[in-house]
């Protein structure tokens, strides 16, 4: 069956997360859904990264078989208008034929994830659900200074949900940057894979690096502690977008996890 | 009384437009509410612009009248609080004192307002009512050339709501300016005051010259020949900001509109 490799947007407000769920509407649903009634079959489509409700993504990867060999231009706009007519908030931004072995999950190399605070003394209208309010003065320079603590292979135990399902504490951290344009504050954190909460765990710290709490050190510390108590509140959902995964030119067969490590880690489940 | 300037943001996707109407929400009556329910006071608020449905702002200026002389900063944080707690999604900026004679509508001496376009093929799921969707590509320089066969005094019949109640359709535009940034383009429009659906007349048109259906002497000619139906198809209002407006250093006595003309044009009298 012909495999295909899309990128999806989508607004994550209305949804209970990435994955298909019983207690409510799943963007994993809502494109089976619009597979479905666009070519009756029954799909399974799988995606780089399970987002959790409120969470959203401007770049989610996902890959699905389907049995007949669509031109992408033709399933791009066929699903988009199911997507559309069902009033979903999610949109395929780009179909492609995928090679066999291609696998959303377990062939990516690195995922990107942005989070966005919006510091000011006003609360977000046009924004709402779309950043993060912080209501203080934040100090994006002494952010950038603490993240820069936690960047590479470290046990993230500390910034880890307690339900976190992960085989492995351990990731590498490739990047963890801070920056300021205006009242918005932007995190960028780029690792094959994510910890449930991670990146959320590590905005909820930062922010109080920002306002002057903790210092770096405190969140050195905090990771050296590898306890979830030692973790700051944990971000809410609003600011978090799933920006972009990254995957190697040749595709080989990957049904094990890409690691880069024989510890254990399963660096390919990613749950942020 | 003492008399407060604030500056407003508001998403006017669920509201019926700027001013206070039987048919539902308002974004004046939303704020004209919370006074209600911090002062116990009935008052009426004005606005600068009067954005019709869908219309966003993230610079409306207005000012009312109370008979408290309250700190600007509890003001603030007090109609915030009761604009959040009635499930608004409109947001005090900023707070001052006023002088005696300061107008939001008449004392303006220019506003601003910005068109959002996302051309791309993919519809909008993260910005879906934030900005207009063109499925197609665009050429900003052309749609730029055109903007500036419009800027100048002129009698702008053909982009104006037939329901248009201005006395005149004589407006000085002062900037209209088409960029781009990647897939969003952008049209900032500057003017002492706009007709009704102006600057959404613009956009619709300049769209026409961007996909290359008119040329920028097409524009030109649609301007001259003063007829509504000369106009392109008026764009959708989710793309459509209220910005900013300037006001003059001194406030004089401007019961009668700030005009620079004495043909009868009320250029206070901006409906978007």
């Amino acid at each position: 069956m012909p495999r295909f490799r899309m990128t999806v947007e989508y607004d994550g407000g209305p949804y209970v997360g990435w994955q298909r769920q019983e207690n409510g509407p799943s963007v994993q649903g809502a494109i089976e859904a619009a597979v479905l009634s666009l070519t009756g079959e029954t799909v399974s489509v799988r995606g780089a990264g399970r987002t959790d409700s409120g969470v959203h993504a401007m770049g989610q990867v996902i890959h699905a078989d389907l049995s007949k060999d669509w031109s992408p231009y033709q399933l791009q706009n066929a699903l988009n208008a199911h997507l559309r007519i069902a009033g979903e908030r999610v949109s395929v931004l780009d179909v492609e034929a995928a090679p066999e072995f291609f696998d959303a999950r377990f062939s990516a190399l690195r995922r990107h994830y942005l989070y966005r605070i919006v510091s000011r003394r006003a609360p977000l209208a046009l924004e709402a659900g779309k950043a993060w309010w912080v209501p203080k003065v934040l100090d994006h320079e002494v952010m950038h200074a603490a993240a820069q603590r936690l960047v590479g292979r470290h046990d993230f135990s500390t910034f880890r949900a307690a339900h976190c399902q992960a085989n492995s504490p351990v990731r590498t951290l490739d990047r963890l940057d801070v920056t300021r344009r205006g009242e918005l504050i932007e995190i960028r954190a780029t690792a094959q894979s994510f910890l449930h909460n991670q990146i959320r765990s590590f905005a909820g710290t930062l922010k109080l690096a920002g306002e002057g709490k903790w210092t770096p050190d405190d969140v050195e510390a905090a990771l050296k502690a590898r306890d979830r108590k030692a973790c700051g509140p944990v971000a809410p959902p609003d600011g978090l977008y799933f920006m972009q995964v990254d995957y190697p030119d040749v595709i080989v067969d990957r049904r094990r996890p890409v690691t880069d490590n024989d510890d254990g880690a399963d660096e390919s489940d990613d749950l942020s």
